[in-house]
This record gives structure tokens, sequence and C-alpha cells, in this order.
């Protein structure tokens, strides 16, 4: 598939975005490996349809609230059988329509990213996938846009995967699960990947996923390692303002994926203080971290920690703005968040609309 | 060294604590490692005087900001030589006396608990650090306390060291540091050291070190590393909650040290959430995580972030409590917090008072 490259044009204005809604993260569209087969070369074929590779693989451990159910709302299974998510008529229902939806992305499944050891055939998956998710969902319905995935373990590959599909008009961003035996992404590993994302106009989306652990592992019970997540997110930002990222590229946003926000206030009354300290040891650090938070960083609702109205204020208060959370359902998990309940009710409408659309609609240029 | 014990009376009323403000964090006490001899066996002994073992190894970079100075106030190296902190005069005329202080902890230094391999030699230096620290510190000057430093790699042994010096009357807690490359706090590894600490009515201080990485290791630069710490604290916390500590040990309350406390809303609202979410997993947990984090957990100020009098209240009152916030020095490290600067100005006096003094007497039973 050639895709012609059209940078800083990514969808439609705002006003095309009929939908009250918009959800940055919808995922586990694929149903099964087999769909991927005529987007890859016979030599990487070999290895789904006769070797049984089945995805990537982790240490995770056999955990009781995912072993069984994979973790996903047990209504999402289509009737024509499949895995949870994969089937867009389905999605398109109990998601999109249902819950008026004008622009959802895509986050894919299977972090090839996380892949240890023959990274030419994970990048080989990675492509395939997005030639699958263009043909399959993106170009089916004018409200989903794309992530672009790839195997980041080779940087330079995965920028020519990005060359080739970011400029799609529906590819929005670059997905990166948080990969903690890699380097945090604000290392200098990752800079041919973030050049072509630069040159693409595309943003980085930060996810958790298997091979996302804690700074003690995977902890005994998931829900020590689910409650833990939101760390590798603090690393992640850590990593990337320290590391002056966000002054080499200037165009460049970030958006952090199911480690909700309210860890945000913290990091910028920490992350200003150990700089005011330390600043000596990066000087390619020219603002204060809680500027690059505010300005080019956004954070997402699930999921959504049960709070009162007063308490999300003082939350809003303490991070000294109102456009930094984005809604995101996590469809088809089994811990997705309703959009109509997911913001607690008597928020002013302005506010709501920023956290439900507006500050989406911002992080991907939409309407900009 | 023979100590009767004496569980549950650790130090004096709360009225023989005569300053204004308790610091729970003192370190770097000793000269060089010589000092222990006298408490060692001679099978030990010759690793310090003939092998030069010259303290635990960790993999640790080289990093600017501690490399050269240690990381230390340089005023406080004593004009007789040795290392800042070492010398109690110049301890007591810079901290103590000077800032009215009425009750200190030591916290040591040299974290046995994160040597790795030969855990006996280990276990015998932390063991010859008590004696010393009771012989030279505690019982030279009336306002210190003590932390039983251990081994905690066997933690059968790192028990009878507990049970051997535990009981004087100044050890008010055990101290762990934040190791992660072993398992955390909360996991069942750890029972021997928490049935100890019970038995001699000690609590936990859980302290950060150079065993302490994030998610992502060590990062690129030290402000990142510096930056990332509380996460570490966090997992403790997690660990503690869900593995059901605080319903096993009922007496059992924790102290983090050098992690500050703007995360605490975070966690609290996070954690009850996922344990709504997946409490099916752990029901050995009888209550919402805020609730034990509230009543049994104290977090210290250093490094104190720069915040509004405005914005202290903010998080305050997301923490729903004024109990769980200890003062700590750091003493005499280079991010040192004097106590006259420590609050803003403008905190109420009974709230000032409860951050600088009452809440860790709180936590370690004085004047209860």
């Amino acid at each position: 598939m050639s895709v012609e490259a059209s940078p800083a044009v990514h969808g439609p204005a705002a006003s095309d975005v009929t939908g009250a809604v918009v959800d940055v993260d919808i995922h586990e569209n694929m149903p099964n490996l087999k769909v991927l087969l005529p987007y890859m070369e016979p030599q990487w074929q070999r290895h789904i349809t006769d070797y049984g590779w089945a995805g990537v693989r982790s240490d995770y451990p056999y955990w009781p609230p995912t072993a069984g159910t994979g973790g996903i709302r047990m209504d999402a299974h289509p009737d024509t059988g499949g895995p949870a998510g994969s089937d867009l008529g389905l999605m398109r229902a109990q998601l999109l329509d249902r819950h008026d939806i004008g622009m959802g992305v895509l986050t894919g499944q299977h972090h090839f990213s996380g892949m240890r050891g023959w990274y030419e055939f994970a990048a080989a998956v990675a492509s395939a996938y997005n030639d699958w998710q263009i043909e399959h969902w993106l170009e089916r319905d004018p409200r989903l846009r794309g992530s672009v995935q790839i195997a980041c373990q080779e940087p330079e590959a995965a920028a020519r995967e990005i060359d080739r599909v970011g400029g799609h008009p529906r590819m929005v961003q670059v997905f990166l699960p948080m990969i903690t035996h890699m380097p945090p992404v604000g290392d200098s590993f990752y800079r041919p990947v973030l050049d072509a994302m630069q040159r693409n106009g595309l943003q980085l989306a930060l996810h958790v996923g298997q091979a996302t652990k804690t700074p003690f592992g995977y902890h005994r019970y998931y829900v020590e390692w689910h409650s833990a997540l939101p760390q590798a997110g603090m690393s992640e930002l850590i990593s990337l303002i320290f590391n002056g990222t966000f002054e080499r590229y200037p165009e460049l946003n970030v958006l952090l994926l199911e480690v909700g926000f309210t860890w945000v206030p913290h990091l910028m009354s920490r992350l200003d203080q150990q700089y005011r300290e330390l600043r000596v040891e990066v000087p390619w650090v020219k603002r204060l971290p809680s500027e690059y938070l505010r300005e080019r960083v956004k954070v997402t609702t699930q999921p959504m920690e049960q709070m009162s109205l007063h308490q999300l204020h003082k939350y809003l208060e303490l991070m000294e703005t109102d456009e930094m959370i984005c809604f995101s359902s996590d469809y088809p998990h089994f811990d997705f968040d309703a959009p109509e309940r997911v913001v607690p009710a008597g928020l002013p409408e302005d506010v709501k609309r920023k956290i439900m659309r507006e500050n989406a609609l911002s992080f991907y240029g939409v309407g900009a």
C-alpha cells in the first residue's frame, strides 16, 4: 500500500466532527491474526499460518481478573464470533452511535514494540496491522482515526514505517506502549521515531500494556500492578521533559492513555521543585516542567476515579488548566467508562465540553 | 550488647519533648566504617581492616549532582575531619539546637538490606551499626531516637536482630530502604520482620536510596531519577494495602521518608477506585485503601515542594486529613529543609504544630 504524505492535514475541520464526544482510546479491533496475512510477505506469513505465532509474549503473570475473560466487556463479543471489539458494526452500535461519539481514535492491540528479539518480524506484523486498519476500519467509518503501530526496537525501521503510512489523512498519532525494559521515551534512542513523527505531523500516544512494570515489577496481585500503572506514565513524562524533547521537537504533543490524571498536580509540583534544585544538570531544559506539561501533554479520564465535583475542581485548580484532560472510554475493556457518567454532575458546560471533546480536537489539531 | 526488651515503651512522654519540632530523618552519622570494629567478630572485622570493604555497592550511575560532593551540605563537614553529619556536636549545633528540635530520629546510612550476596556479612555490619548508634548517639543526647538497621535479605535473621536491639527505649522504628530488586514490603517474604516489629512495638520506616529504581531503572539523569523516587513509595504502600498487611498487623504504622507528599491524594483516589473494581481478588482487604492510608501511614515534607498556602490547603483537603504529614529535614543532605521555612506563611497554628511535631509524636506513640 502506498500512501501519499500530507503532513499537518489529518482529518476534517472541527465542525465536521458532529458528535458531542471524542474518544481517544478504542482498542482490540482484530478478529484474529490471519486477517493480516494479505498484507505480509510469505516469509512472515508462515509464522502465523504454520508455526502458530500468537502475539507478543511477556512474562505477565496468570492473574484472575484478566485470565479468564482477557479483561474485556463480556457483552462486546460479536454474535458472529470473534473476540470483543473486533466487529466494526457492533463497536459502532455499542460505542460511537450509542454515546454520540463524533471522532474515535483506534489504539490497536498487540504491542509490537514490546516484542523481545526478531524485531524484523515485529515490524512486519505492525506494518500489516497498519494496512489492515486503514482498509477495514479507517476507510469504513469517517468517525474513526488511526494510530501508526511500529516496532520501535529498531528506530530507523520504525521511522520508515511512519513515513510509509503516517501521511494517511486519518492517521493522527504514533502509538508507543510504555515498555519498561526499554529506555523511557525521552532517551536519544527514539530520535529517529520522533523525527518521523514531526515530519508527518503526528502526535505521540503512550499507552500502558503487559510490558509496563512498576519499580517492583508486576507485584503479586493484578490490583497492585493495575494501581501502580500511572507511575510508568510519570516516568515517561519525566524523561521527555528532562531530556529536552519538547525543546527539540516544538510540534510534538504527547497523550497518556489509561493512566488517569489525578497524579498530574503532584508531578507538576515535584518536577518544578527538582528543576529549580538540579537544573544545572540539564541546561537544555528551558522552562519550568509544569509549563511543558500544561502546554504539550494531554492525559485521559480512563479509568475514571470516583470523585465529587468539588474534588474534581480541586484537581483542576492545582493543575492550573482545564485543557489537559481528554475523555477516553477504553472500549471494550472491562473497566470501560461511559461518556455520560464520566464527569461529576454540575461541572460547568464549557469545562465539560473541553474534557469530552475540545481538548482532544486541539491535541490532534483538528479545526486548528 | 544485651538490651532488655520493653515493648511499647519507646521514649518519653510528649511533654518531655521540649523543642517545637520533631525531625524524623537525620542521617549520615558514621565517620568511617572502622568505628564499627569493636562491635564485630574478627571473622567480619578483617573485611574492613584488610580487604577494604567500603559499603554496599549498587549499579548507581556516576551523576554530577552527587558524584563530587556525595550530595551533602558542604558546611556540615566537621572541622575535625570526617564526612558531613558524622560529628554529634556539629549536628547538634547546626540542627537540633539551631532549629529548636526536641526529638530527632536517626535514619542511619549504608542500606545493608540492599546488599547483594553474602547476607551474613550485611547482617553483621547492620548489627554493629545498631550497637554503635546506641552507644555513641542515642545515649549521648536525650533528644535522639534510633532506627534498627537490618539486613532484610534473610528475614528470620533480621527478626532476631530486631529482637536483640528493638527493645532499647530509644529505638522507635525499623528502617527499610525501598529496594526495588526485592519484593515490595507487603509481600509475605517480610512477615518475620513485621512480626518482630510488632512484638517490639516498633514502626516501619521506608526510605529511598541507591537501590531504589523507577519502572525504567535509573533513567539517564540524576534529576529524572530523583524526580521519580516517590513512585517506589507509592508501590510499597500499594503492596502493604493489597496484601492485607494493615489487617494482619493492627499495630503497624508506616512512615515514608524523602518522597514528599503531593502524590497522596492521587494514591487515595486511584486505590479506592481500583479496590472497588477489583476487590474480589483481595478479599483480605477489609476497608477502603484511603482509610488505611489516612490512619496508618505518615509521609514527610522533604524535599518540600514550593507551594502557596492556598495550594497546600488544597492538598490537605484532598487528603481529608492534616494528620499524615511530618516534618523531616534530611540533614545533612544538599536539599536539607529548614523547619522555619518548610510550611508556607499563614498556615493555621494548629495545622503547623501537627506537621512540625504532633503527627510524628503520634506516629511513635510518644505521649500516647
